[in-house]
């Protein structure tokens, strides 16, 4: 195999595994989404501390044993959290 | 169902969308290491502004077809990305 090849087939790998990550992100937020709705339905509080800090702590461990680093993985968790918050917020006003 | 119990089912499935997350980002960071020394050892050169805008596009339109904000999904590559060089830098310099 050359090695434009060999990139070749690693841009596949990639490729696909982007797509993957699109779908399972779709996925998170239609669930989020519907833990905002639940929560509100319910009077439950929208955060919760207790939570957070269990799944930051599983996913850093998970990253570490899937030799990614933890420190990334928790700033990509905020980043999805952050949008998270947007979407909840978006819905409580309408917009 | 309870509410108390409908939430804890969704977040048994965040749980397990995050250990999927984590795993495929794991994979895409082995695989983009392995593209920065295919790169390195056949000088071809580090970015391709072509193949970039593809991908772009196409993680666009993967977002809309699966009811997930494009522009959130254009950010998320771009963080991603942006880790990806760093990893690249730390590389280069031995670090």
């Amino acid at each position: 195999m050359t090695p434009q090849e060999q990139l070749n087939q690693h841009r596949g790998t990639i490729d696909n595994l982007d797509a993957a990550l699109i779908h399972i992100l779709a996925e998170r937020f239609r669930t989020t989404k519907a833990v905002g709705v639940l929560k509100a339905a319910n009077d439950f509080p929208p955060s919760d501390p207790e939570r957070e800090k269990k799944q930051v702590a599983r996913l850093r461990q998970l990253s570490q044993d899937a030799n990614l680093d933890p420190d990334f993985a928790e700033k990509l968790l905020n980043f999805i959290i952050a949008e998270v918050i947007q979407h909840h917020k978006q819905a409580r006003d309408g917009s």
